[in-house]
């Protein structure tokens, strides 16, 4: 897809982002509703949104802002939540999930966003756009409110594959910085490697081996390796990359986002105990507002896929129109870095070093932000 | 050691909990600072206190509630947190971490209690108190904060072995099942087992297979298995215990514990931003109070070791006196129950149908809360 979309945006003189329409817990409404907030906030913006017409252009009719900037692409069938990734890619073909990577396959747009099914995006991404030539295993990455002072860290794998070796890791850690470099101002991120412990005896084979490998390429791929990390050092200062695979991911984020919820809904119920407690309340709503949007998980709404030919944001299926623009805001500035293309050289480049060179020509031209 | 801790209940008219003094990161003072505490609310317990003589005996002395509850066992070394597991169990014998188990192999304690190196201590416990017969991996077992009724739920393994096949979970669901109903009130416990997802089809082949096992010891054992659980779900009202390898559950709690200390750290901030939101902050504070004290770690501060042949608590090795206090009342607790005969009792009984029958003579006859 390299160069279609610098095409496609030259012609429109805008970023075109391809939305799934479907597939999330709300409906299409709330996607819309979310690609209109962006629309009023971006003017570079414009939109193919895949779903049954029928539905959609009364959505997108209603949104003044929205007039002239989304093309529908009709389709009938949707991905359920229930469907196992194995029959998406076997009958997925006219399901608004696989019409909306095709705009990308086929380079009408810079970027898809999805609220649909996780395991059946990531397959059917795997399928229509293919791996990034040497990458074994494709990643999700996603954003993770911490101490740092860009407040957030990366976390990768958070769930694309259930397994990972070392090989595996390092290019987690490869891409999660080039990952960094293109959605924040970090010329030279710290990786740490998740384990039980800090100390370098801990942990599997395969984790020590990691260590190594990620340790062997630091000065190469301009990154600073912090070694391992605990689960505690997730929402600290410790590290911008934090590299797992992705059962671990998958089970850290989610315990994470649940101790948060609890969180919050005992300290909602803490003000609502009492008519002291309801008039501190009051008393302390513009702190608790500001707490409130520092800890919001719809602020960083968004898990990115790394690895392949192309831009995929996979909402979270119960993202609400904030939500929902946040990820759209994400794929947006993604494309606008030529983040593909950067990461594409800098997985080339390494893979360069420990085997024969498989980096497609030209690719290798990428250095600013990579 | 079954039966003598009984001797030794009878012959003092109280249960005796061996204390490492050493090793925590606030020294001895603190240590002692919690046993009194433990004392003053519960005139049946006594303690065996190891440690340097000459540092303990004025800090004893100094307390009114512990004259003539301690006993105090003179030993010079002390076990760090640097120190690797291999060392300590060539080198520890000389340590206050040694002694306190000793106290409970030699029958003289019905629990120990540590806030030293874990790794070290579950080394050392494995070595002086041996595996339960048909104990494959020793698991350490947590309470944490959820929105079940009992306002805890059970996680093992969270980091005794950062691997477990399916017959270890299996064990770590019988044992959790077992320590669940020793120390809430639960006659059947619903156990989860952690993964990615709770579609039967998720997750790796050693999941599936302790799925099925789990599932399959269900009615005998008395438990209720809801399934595969995930993240979300450790702090929420879906399983009583929660079943997982030492790696995976090492990385939740931390993340778990991580992320609500920065976000108490983000309300305190919240709270002293402005003048109004100080005084709110003295209007809610009964309330904030209260939220705190459902939140506080303290409260639900043990890690407790299962599969051995006694009972060890494992303190946060930063826990203050409110902290020891509360893992006193844990091994206490369980002493009281007769857990450790108990459970070696339900390990036995599970093993019976899977393999040859292990279980000593007379084990059996535990019935009444296994």
């Amino acid at each position: 897809m390299t160069g279609k979309p610098d095409q496609n945006q030259a012609k429109a003189g805008r970023i075109t982002i391809s939305v799934d329409a479907m597939g999330g817990d709300a409906g299409p409404a709330v996607v819309v509703a979310g690609i209109a907030m962006s629309a009023e906030k971006n003017p570079d913006i414009g939109f193919i949104l895949h779903g049954p017409a029928e539905q959609l252009k009364p959505l997108v009719a209603r949104k003044r802002t929205l007039e002239g900037r989304v093309e529908i692409r009709d389709v009938r069938d949707v991905v359920t939540m229930e469907d196992k990734p194995s029959q998406v890619m076997r009958n997925g073909k006219g399901t608004s999930m696989w019409s909306a990577l095709d705009a990308i396959k086929n380079g009408e747009a810079a970027g898809a966003v999805s609220c649909g099914n996780t395991g059946a995006l990531m397959a059917l991404s795997m399928l229509r756009l293919r791996k990034l030539p040497g990458v074994n295993r494709p990643a999700i990455a996603i954003l993770w409110p911490s101490l740092n002072p860009q407040g957030f860290n990366v976390m990768l794998d958070v769930g694309a594959d259930v397994k990972a070796d070392a090989e595996d890791l390092l290019q987690y850690a490869l891409m999660g910085t080039s990952y960094v470099r293109n959605s924040m101002d970090i010329a030279r991120p710290r990786v740490g490697l998740l384990n039980v412990g800090t100390e370098e005896h801990k942990g599997s084979a395969v984790l020590k081996e990691a260590h190594a490998l990620i340790a062997g390429h630091a000065a190469q791929a301009n990154y600073e390796f912090t070694g391992f990390v605990e689960g505690s050092d997730i929402p600290g200062d410790t590290a911008d990359v934090i590299v797992t695979d992705g059962f671990t991911g998958n089970v850290a984020i989610k315990t994470g986002e649940g101790t948060a919820r609890v969180m919050r809904t005992a300290l909602r119920e803490a003000f609502e105990y009492s008519f002291l407690s309801r008039i501190a309340a009051v008393l302390a709503m513009t702190s608790l507002k500001r707490l409130s949007k520092r800890m919001d998980p719809r602020r960083v709404n968004g898990g990115v896929f790394l690895g392949l030919n192309g831009t995929v944001v996979k909402s979270h299926g119960g993202a609400d129109a904030m939500g929902v623009s946040a990820a759209v805001k994400l794929a947006f500035r993604l494309a606008q870095h030529g983040f593909a293309e950067k990461l594409a050289a800098r997985v080339a480049s390494a893979g360069a070093h420990t085997q024969d060179d498989t980096a497609p020509r030209g690719m290798r031209a990428a250095t600013e932000k990579d």
